[in-house]
């Protein structure tokens, strides 16, 4: 510890005393007015000749004492006679030196996902998530104890880098059963959701100017993620039916992509599915053409009528394919758990980047994952959760039937993917929408090619019935007043 | 779903069979012997005209049955006649494509660490765990029986990015409380462990070519984060005393790093300390020569005699300083809960990597954490558990004298960084070692430099004392057997 006598101590605090009181003075002489911004730590130290740890004390008191308060990114500002917390929010303009990283850029573009979702409103259809509601949350906290009196250890133990063995072995069993997939433990990982499985991927198996196939529209975050390693992103439109092999062969043939992310089973955000032929097909071309095939499976179990086709995995002999399937996502969202499938050839790049992100998931949540996934009691759930998603779904169709609007009728998933007619802006409709508490994902952010600006994602699994119904009466009516 | 007519179902069947028969016939004749390896999928199928799946539905027959077996890595390998399963372990050799990635040579370069953490060896010293006997595991488990009751959709529910709000303020009062730290809750960030940190601190704020400071010796997974971004590593010597000021301030100037990762506290692996004088006039070089300090504070609970001085983010009044806390790591380390504080600037350079990582740690583990790591009881905990760990110390040290082996007893942490004669080869004891059930760190593995040839790292934390006496009198044992 600093060893500070009694006497310095006390010299500190006059000087921090009368660091506050020259601020209190210009704040009362007019110096600084309401909601105007104090000079910087360091400004302030040369200007009264004190050490700057002085200055940046003698502002945390004023801090406390409720004359100044901070804006985040921004510095110290008076407050306002009035309540200053309603300004407290993150300022637009910064006064300081820029760290001036890619990261920061590229955050800004496509930042507006997460601005939308940050929004608090009544009725928010722009996540895609499930309605808490309909998860089974009091049977999970019982079933959860349980597994800290299996596993009286857990909390003091770290997981594997690849995860629990119990899991993946739980796991390779399932793959078997439910799909005739014969997979090794070993080749699985399990991850802290799919949004780490594309970033383990992304840094792993691509570099700088290698080219990457990618669905237009696809999963917004995943073309942030490959835009950070700087690839070139070749799209490849996805329609109801499917792909256009030719044009996927074409883009092969000529432009040698290293991978192709796809999310091809009730896709995210149109719902479209690519059919059992084309998924032959595709393994086929990526063989050939020696592309790795990333298929992220995210509703694969969320389908409404007929069970969607077995995955790509499943058709792949020669270890081209890499198969993501989220699970937690539609039993227990919070526990963030996900399984990334490849051969040993491709894992064995993958592994070492997961061992420097974060060494391993967390083990509590893997065997809480495990010792309820694989109960009869959530599998039933399942089977609801389809029937509830459904009805939703339904009911939003039916309300939307009122309008000129297009959609394909998913056949699963959480999302209706949706064109408008030309003459609404898109823009300014979220606007409007946010401002009367409503949220929804303008096409645009899901377009690798940042166009598709008639078009709209919608989720119908997160808001109830009721809510939904209001929604999309005031959305109606929006998109009837930002006509032009 | 694919659509099979019974007789195509049938003709499949009989052709699979026929791959079946061959290969039984094959290995009945003697084309392959007991281990030897069969065709590759692809190469059987050309072979016998037949569907590569065919192939891969046989060849999973084959080894359902026990005929053949699969070598991670390798392929099928007809199985001995008594169990192939001693066999069934990672081959060396492989025979196919390689990708050719980054990383897989970094890995191979660096694996050794999880190679020695993966044995599974009765004289635990080389890794820095804690062993969970010292932990409130019963304790634990009641307690976190609580927060599912407290929050009854914690499992439905994602965190934000940054971390759950309540945790983020019940920290910020902690570091004020503690150690008369301000920081506001939007300028921290909960992070999957301390490797997660240093991993997005790398993503972020280093780019290709950069210069990066690191201490020598260092943690050695930082030296492997830090490589995997391509930057220019500039070893600073750590002694029991601290830095070498000058060698910092010189290479501040002439190299101007981007930043300086440090262990400043207890420091992994020697247990040394900065001194509250080099902390201040370190914080003054970084702000002169816009040098970014990262300090990681893995054991800054773990004192034996006084606490360590306060962290260099006290000083720090402009910005340069990011602090990373490990928590969870000595109450409940498979919780996996750490925080990383950095003013705005830099922290708006690192929440956006975190999105891309994983969207933000699971908040399951942060409610858990939150509800019992600032509760009395786990409080007491830590105070017994530096006890415990100073006995082993105490312990591990007491046995040591008997030797000429060197090293400056630390004043917290895990660790004893320890200087051997020269005349003992590092390399062959951890082979000899392991080859007996013992496990250490060899120096040169912390070292960016890859030297340190004489040093080795031993943890006290993990084993329990009996065992520690036991493990400590064979390594002594050994080291006499391999001196040259």
């Amino acid at each position: 510890m600093e060893i500070t006598t009694v006497g310095a101590k006390h010299e500190k605090r006059k000087l921090q005393q009368s660091v506050y009181d020259a601020i209190v003075d210009g704040i009362t002489q007019g110096e600084w007015k309401e909601l105007d911004k104090l000079p910087s730590v360091r400004v302030m130290a040369g200007r009264m000749n004190v050490h700057r740890l002085t200055v940046l004390k003698a502002y945390q008191q004023l801090l406390e004492d409720g004359i100044v308060h901070v804006k985040y990114k921004s510095g110290y500002f008076v407050s306002a006679s009035e309540s200053a917390a309603a300004d407290a929010s993150p300022a637009s303009h910064r006064d300081s030196r820029s760290w001036d990283y890619q990261a920061r850029s590229l955050y800004v573009h496509r930042s507006r996902l997460s601005d939308i979702h940050r929004q608090q409103v009544d009725y928010q259809m722009s996540e895609a998530l499930i309605d808490p509601g309909l998860l089974p949350n009091a049977y999970l906290s019982n079933h959860v104890k349980q597994v800290f009196d299996m596993y009286p250890k857990v909390l003091s133990t770290y997981s594997s880098v690849s995860g629990d063995i119990e899991l993946r072995a739980e796991l390779a069993r399932y793959f078997m059963e439910k799909q005739g997939i014969t997979v090794h433990p070993e080749e699985l990982l399990i991850t802290t959701g799919s949004q780490q499985a594309i970033d383990l991927i992304s840094r792993s198996l691509v570099k700088d100017g290698d080219r990457v196939l990618i669905e237009r529209p696809t999963y917004s975050p995943a073309i942030d993620l490959f835009v950070q390693q700087n690839v070139k992103l070749l799209p490849v439109e996805i329609a109801p039916q499917g792909y256009d092999l030719e044009q996927i062969e074409f883009l092969m043939r000529t432009e040698q992509p290293k991978l192709f992310y796809m999310n091809p089973t009730f896709q995210n955000p149109t719902g479209y599915t690519v059919p059992v032929r084309q998924r032959k097909a595709l393994v086929e071309l990526a063989e050939r053409y020696q592309c790795i095939l990333v298929e992220d499976e995210v509703y694969h179990d969320i389908y409404f009528g007929d069970p969607p086709p077995l995955p790509f995995f499943y058709y792949d002999t020669e270890g081209y394919v890499i198969h993501i399937r989220s699970f937690s996502k539609y039993v227990a969202p919070g526990l963030r758990i996900s399984v990334l499938a490849a051969r040993p050839e491709l894992m064995n790049a993958i592994i070492p980047i997961k061992a420097l992100s974060d060494n391993g998931t967390p083990l509590l949540t893997q065997k809480i994952f495990q010792h309820y996934f694989f109960s009869s009691r959530l599998q039933e759930h399942v089977a609801k959760l389809r029937i509830a998603l459904e009805l939703r779904k339904a009911r939003m169709e039916k309300l939307l039937e009122a309008t000129d609007w297009r959609w394909t009728s998913p056949g699963g998933g959480l999302n209706l993917w949706i064109e408008l007619p030309n003459n609404v802006n898109v823009d300014e409709l979220l606007r409007q929408c946010l401002a009367e508490s409503i949220a929804f994902v303008p096409g645009r952010i899901c377009d690798p090619l940042d166009r598709m600006d008639s078009w709209i994602r919608l989720s119908y699994s997160y808001i109830s019935e009721i809510q939904l119904e209001e929604g999309i009466r005031r959305l109606i009516q929006i998109a009837d007043r930002v006509k032009v």
